[in-house]
């Protein structure tokens, strides 16, 4: 392990936290329109919090100052690791700082109860991970939680989203499943994927993310939201995070345009950004013929039908003496439907409706549906379509080849053989590694978790089991809100130090697609040879 | 596909199970003790089915008549998938014809209920697939359920236990994972795996079989149980089965020498038929040496340690003035949780205690469990703990690999070098397999099962989640009893016909470990080439 270059690297990553963090400092000055008087806890805590990250970045770059710049596989994986868990601290130096509080006591509603170390961690990596799951219960009570570390909680999507993008160009998209798509169609000066064709693909993806940002922000202002929540919700929405500045979620504005907007800008976040890119050059016909992003927009035609259909009855004030009840019953309940299939799909996570009102069918679906996650090489969490494709496409050929051994047939992708002969062992793999630490995961936090838990926030113990499992793959695919005590109109806030501390793990391993996290667990891995 | 050899052996088949039925006929006499006056009903049922059973036996054998005796791979899946389907079909008809009634009405308890179609065929699956599950409520009563059919219902247990340490030998013990224990180990005359070595190997795993149900019968015997329900438990219990002839149950006998002795079988049921020849020639030591056995062993005490100490205080008559309270209370639990565990690992599903009073997390671990399953070549079902162990070690070679592309290191069992280099990808579609048709089953279940399956028999509709992914469990598994409204209490007789049809479906897959059944699907599997 080249450890001067992995600390060299680790530097870098704590200037640009501290740098970002400047821009949520304006935001505690009345000035900005949001504070109504100087917010001096949340403005000291950042720039504390931003002097610790210049100081601690300064260090490391003095131990990294005589680095090698080769970079093999393994310093990559550690580097990428590594800045996860860096960041996921870093990042929680403000919510510390500035005393932010997580709400209100459950037995007294007087007292506001501090966020310990555990919720400031929680926070932290649930913003990076763009996974929105929270603790704060109180959003919207500037005295417990300062306008300007709202902000910065907001911040911690977009940052997350940047870098999940420009890692899966740099690491994550070799040798995993993006691969097969992304090989063939990647724009870049090259056609092997050289180092600078792996820059400039970096740059136009990160060019394209900031644009769509500032885009959504401009359209959300536009619908009458002010200039700090427009750009929360940007940061939000592209980041696939879904951390609001309202305790409703997306249902506070009660706007039909805003709903709308945030679906679409939704399933553009949850797209191959190669194929984003190949649209905007004037290639828009490659995404339409591409089989991930066909069968994740059918995907969602299909579960949003599927779940209209359901719970006809429940969306709105149905009524029967009038003749056009049916009618707008359905479209009342498709503006709730589509928002919520698409927000679980793409891992955003916003809420409009209490979905754990719906139909049992309709709560099954979507969970199942919290593991297809976005398309590859998208600030999407979860397994990913072209993962899901290539799983059924495997299954059913080797099903096939159990009485007909000797066949062996490549697999194929919209006609065209897709990637090597390991992807079937890696697609596989993976599928096992989510099941196996999913069912881990759900037994430690059943085993951890008291079952007082339920019953103080009036819910029945009963429900442990089918919660922990939600909550489970809400953080594992970075989705955010489950089902039951963590649904819609539910958090994290009442869950013990020790589960929070299994979230942040599984909210990590699942956007650094596994991989990279559990390397940082084998003693082998950190021994130089 | 050589058709006319496939019909052959599958009236071959027929005649089997005509020759079976024959020794259910004498319990409906009184002189057997069992009955009160002549059982006409059941009696002229299963004389009219084993006429059936010949008539279509000898139909088949003349189709079959000019058969040539080549049996290729895609033959052997067909006649093993075939039989399956043909067992459940003929073994299914003495309920029918008998007019065996599932129970009493939920809203009179006057009236007798008989079993429909679906109920006849999903008694007939769980008895040759050696589930246990069962729609029968009403055991007791002769009136309602023939003691020569009850004893008929315990013989499909033996069939299908013979039946599947047969193909275990024959057909799924090649290319699956037991392969890899099986090759180094199997007795017979010829070290490569010949014609006549298999032949050897399935006749002495058969008398095995045949002689540990004599044994238990006997010892049952000992223990104060009458001729027949000794047969009919030992029968349950080898199979690893589960069907019983009390309404409660093992738990009916009351007697701790009972739940020990079953125990002892249940673990005997469960493990390589090869360990237990090795062991009954003199060669004990290979047994206690086997990686697959000892994690079964360790498992069951582990599980077992953890089960009996999250739930203290429930299992018997807790007296807080007693000195010895702890210490009785710990041997009564330790006897029912350990039988709990053993039964839900090895498969047979029989209960002595109401485990869904239980902790949440020993719930949990139960519900775990069931995936477990016994030794390969074993009577028993599931996922097998050799695959387990293999899956285990292949994630942790994976997950080394991904920072090590190019170290490719052997599966190591026990020391030894484990099976050819598809073994890999065997395992992994294996878990990918199990997985998929859980989660595919599990919400085909909610949806086709109306909710008010629960509200009728007192349970919350809040629990249809859970209750409905332990009943897709239990029957994939071929375990039997899950959990909620298909606990240890409870039975499958409150669902649709079309769930019934759904878990016949799934004993069959998970007893025939999936491919001699999915290939039957496939349409190109039946085009002769």
């Amino acid at each position: 392990m080249n450890y001067p270059l992995v600390a060299k690297l680790l530097g870098v990553l704590c200037w640009l936290m501290g740098a970002t963090m400047l821009g949520s400092v304006p935001w505690a000055f009345p000035a900005m329109g949001v504070a109504v008087e100087f917010e001096s806890d949340g403005c000291y805590a950042l720039l504390a919090s931003i002097t610790i990250c210049l100081a601690v970045g300064a260090l490391l770059r003095w131990i990294g100052r005589n680095a090698k710049l080769t970079i093999y596989r393994k310093e990559a994986m550690a580097v990428v690791g590594l800045s996860w868990v860096l960041a996921t601290v870093l990042g929680a130096l403000p919510y510390w700082l500035s005393g932010t509080s997580r709400g209100y006591a459950l037995d007294d509603p007087a007292v506001a109860v501090p966020m310990s170390i555990a919720d400031c961690l929680f926070e932290s990596q649930s913003g990076f991970s763009t996974t929105g799951a929270t603790v704060l219960t109180q959003l919207e009570v500037p005295a417990l939680v300062p306008r300007c570390i709202l902000f910065w909680r907001s911040s911690t999507h977009f940052l997350g989203g940047l870098g999940i993008i420009v890692l899966f160009v740099a690491v994550l998209g070799q040798g995993s499943a993006g691969k097969a798509l992304m090989r063939a169609e990647m724009p870049g000066p090259s056609k092997e994927g050289s180092q600078e064709r792996m820059q400039h693909t970096a740059w136009n993806f990160a060019a394209i993310y900031v644009m769509l940002n500032i885009v959504l922000t401009i359209i959300l202002m536009l619908e009458s939201m002010s200039l700090f929540d427009a750009l929360c919700h940007a940061f939000g929405t592209m980041a696939t995070g879904g951390f609001s500045t309202y305790n409703n979620s997306i249902a506070a504005f009660k706007s039909e345009a805003v709903d709308y907007t945030i679906t679409l800008f939704m399933i553009i976040a949850g797209t191959n950004f190669t194929l984003l890119y190949l649209a905007l050059i004037g290639r828009p016909g490659i995404m339409l013929r591409d089989i991930e992003w066909r069968t994740y927009i059918g995907g969602i035609a299909v579960a949003t039908a599927v779940i209209l259909g359901l719970s006809v009855g429940i969306y709105g004030e149905f009524d029967p003496n009038d003749s056009l009840a049916w009618f707008k019953e359905l479209w009342v309940g498709f503006r709730y439907v589509l928002f919520q299939v698409v927000s679980i799909i793409t891992t955003t996570g916003y809420a409009t409706h209490d979905f754990d009102e719906w139909h049992e069918l309709a709560r099954a679906l979507l969970f199942l549906l919290m593991f297809v996650g976005g398309c590859a090489g998208s600030t999407g969490g979860g397994l990913k379509v072209i993962r899901h494709v290539l799983f059924i496409k495997i299954l059913g050929m080797e099903v096939e080849r159990s009485y007909h051994p000797s066949v062996v047939r490549p697999i194929k992708l919209g006609g065209q053989v897709a990637g090597d002969p390991e992807l079937k062992n890696q697609i596989l793999l993976y599928f096992g590694l989510i099941t196996f630490i999913f069912m881990l995961s759900w037994i430690t936090l059943v085993a951890i978790e008291p079952e007082s838990t339920w019953s103080r926030v009036g819910e029945s113990a009963e429900n442990k089991l089918i919660d922990s499992a939600s909550a489970v793959a809400a953080t594992l695919n970075n989705i955010g809100p489950g089902l039951g005590t963590v649904g819609a109109k539910e958090n994290y806030s009442n869950f013990t130090s020790a589960s929070k501390m299994l979230f942040i793990f599984l909210m990590m391993l699942g956007r650094l697609e596994l991989f990279a996290v559990l390397v940082l667990l084998l003693p082998g891995f950190w021994r130089s040879h």
